[in-house]
């Protein structure tokens, strides 16, 4: 049998992990970027200890499948729904002016490609990557100078929401599209299906959990009830819709982010997470991640990818800001607050990789991203606040600075 | 890649296996008794929905570990070696008479066969699968009577504790012996080694563990180093000493039960375990049973078996008890408290299945062992006690009944 065999993968994977985790976070980046530091430093670049072997991927798989399941069920839907037009329009430009900037940066160093090419959907998807905001370190940042719950903070918070919605629906379109045996119009079809019986279906589970909830409230069979939703769901959309698995999950994790315990399994699966698949699933990418075929040529588009993400965002989102009525300062703090990038792009780019869009060698330009994004937002705020502070007319609390 | 084609079977397994655990605790029977009926039910003797896929079956694996690394971080080090010389002589003749008495019936039902023959290890094989007690049912039991912590209560819990060690030395000593290759000596000398190298070893990892724990505690680090550690230990066992990989985990338990954190690590693993490991493995034992070469000869067999397996632990233990200078009523009480198996046994037998030395179809006659023994010793217990009350200088506490 062999079966023993993993449990070394697994512990060098998680101990590396947890320490350049560490690692990361004493250095003020997050978390993640440790971890694919390690799988990079553990993996076929530059030690070789392990392998990026089918149970290690699809352990991987899982991980990113309670990534954005957990990511679901945080949703504030009430809330989201509440501020909705505004912060709705500005997802919209942050989502599609990054969209077209990459698109355009990829076909600049690459060449310009027709409608419909391989080429041209490797292209578009450069800028499906630059789509989704991770707002965590923003909301920290944010948190930490007593700004959070003022307009500015409410405003990027639900705008980052919206965001990942639609950067979820850009990428199951684009991948959609890309299968050559796929008809456009069955793509759409398959979308829409998609989402209405997620609408439907979703509102009946909603009406069950909640009936399940309410009856055995913090038990293990509504953790496991949830896990069982957010399996099938992922299974269901790749399988029947030809949709990402992981839209799938995050569909589910809105559709059960309204029922009492939606923290509680959150919390529960969480845990699952942290010890075992999150850990996976980020040195999974620094596994897969190929930096042999580096070169000059790929580290200038690196460059160029970092600059046009924060542009594009700021850009996209400052402006509709200032088209809705928001004075400059603040328009600007909201396009800053937007630009970190975070798990969801690595989840994107990784799920591109898996399906042949996007070559591994481009994952070094969105670790780089993250990087960079989230060592400049914070401090890009602080001195943004500093010049501007949002004053009690524009801010739901009083501000500490 | 088709990562996402394993969600499909985790979430079968998953909700069937939690939906007939919750039915075989309403039948008032062990749960893990339902999760493997869960896995009869999915597999391939019965509807066929999941096959046991290399998948499937390592992740089963992570789960055995998880819970005997969890078993070994319960055990209360102190109490044990308290309690002492007279539990230590119950738990050997609680493994040693059903040891004899399993293989003695395989070679009754199959022939006698010369020692060191592979049919040799196959029947003391059955007898190893009869050693360890697991005495969570009565535990309950005694609990609910309010006679847990009385003078018998102790003593069955601890005695149940090192049954468990000394049936992992018989596993292991058994194992290594039937490898063709491996010399006699080598094994004897392998294991010594393992049980040295863990002592001085565990010691210095025990100290290690206790400072980090000192100066973190209750935080992600230390269960993630724990887990590492089980998962080192399991590895290293089973690759360069030909140790069950069990043994090494449960170990690793062992060593960090002193540590302060340690039952935060239990239960941050728990979680792991209930969601999504613990049901893959029971469910795997199902869906790994063969009832299609069930036949008349293995009815009988199992019958025997559960019959064998019952009566040694009541007359090993019981006589032990009275040589101990216990009177007979309550040397009786302790024979039926330890005769209770569950996991453990099904770990074994899934264990010596993996090395060539149990057939499937015999999984049949273990699981008809646990549930036997889980709904007839409390019952016997009750009847014991009410018949029989420990009076105020056998017990610890005021007996409630």
């Amino acid at each position: 049998m062999g079966a023993y065999l993993v449990f070394k993968d697994l512990a060098i994977i998680i101990v590396f992990a947890k320490v350049f985790g560490i690692l990361a976070r004493k250095c003020k980046a997050p978390m993640v970027v440790g971890e694919i530091i390690a799988g990079l430093i553990i993996g076929p670049c530059l030690l070789g200890w392990v392998q990026p072997t089918d149970f290690i991927l699809q352990m991987a798989e899982i991980g990113v499948i309670l990534l954005m399941f957990s990511a679901g069920l945080e949703t504030n839907l009430k809330e989201m729904i509440k501020t909705g037009p505004k912060a709705l329009l500005i997802a919209c430009a942050g989502v599609f002016v990054p969209l077209l900037g990459g698109t355009l940066l990829y076909m600049c160093f690459y060449g310009f490609s027709a409608v419909g090419t391989p080429e041209f959907f490797k292209a578009v998807f450069i800028g499906t990557i630059m789509t989704a905001t991770s707002v965590g370190i923003t909301v920290e940042a944010l948190r930490e100078m007593g700004y959070l719950k003022g307009k500015i903070g409410t405003t990027i918070l639900n705008a980052a929401i919206i965001d990942d919605i639609i950067g979820m629906i850009v990428l199951t379109v684009v991948i959609g599209f890309n299968d050559p045996e796929a008809q456009p119009w069955m793509v759409v079809r398959n979308t829409v299906l998609f989402f209405c019986l997620a609408l439907v279906g979703g509102y009946i589970a909603y009406k069950i959990f909640k009936k399940v909830d309410q009856r055995y409230p913090h038990t293990r069979r509504i953790t496991i009830a949830g896990l069982a939703l957010c399996l099938i769901m992922a299974y269901a959309a790749e399988r029947y819709f030809g949709i990402a698995d992981i839209t799938g999950a995050y569909v589910a994790g809105i559709i059960l982010c309204n029922i009492r315990d939606s923290e509680y399994i959150a919390r529960r699966l969480d845990i699952n997470s942290y010890v075992m698949f999150g850990p996976i699933f980020f040195a999974s990418i620094g596994l897969k991640t190929n930096i042999q075929n580096m070169d000059w040529s790929i580290l200038l588009f690196s460059l160029g990818f970092v600059v046009v993400a924060l542009l594009t965002k700021i850009i996209g989102c400052g402006l509709m800001s200032m088209a809705c009525k928001m004075p400059t300062k603040h328009a600007i703090k909201v396009g800053v607050g937007m630009m970190t990038r975070g798990e969801v792009a690595l989840i994107v780019a990784q799920k591109g990789m898996s399906v042949g869009l996007l070559d591994p060698v481009y994952f070094t330009s969105v670790i780089l991203l993250i990087i960079t994004s989230s060592i400049l937002t914070p401090i890009l705020l602080k001195l943004l606040y500093s010049k501007y502070p949002e004053d009690a007319a524009d801010s739901g609390e009083t501000a500490k600075a």
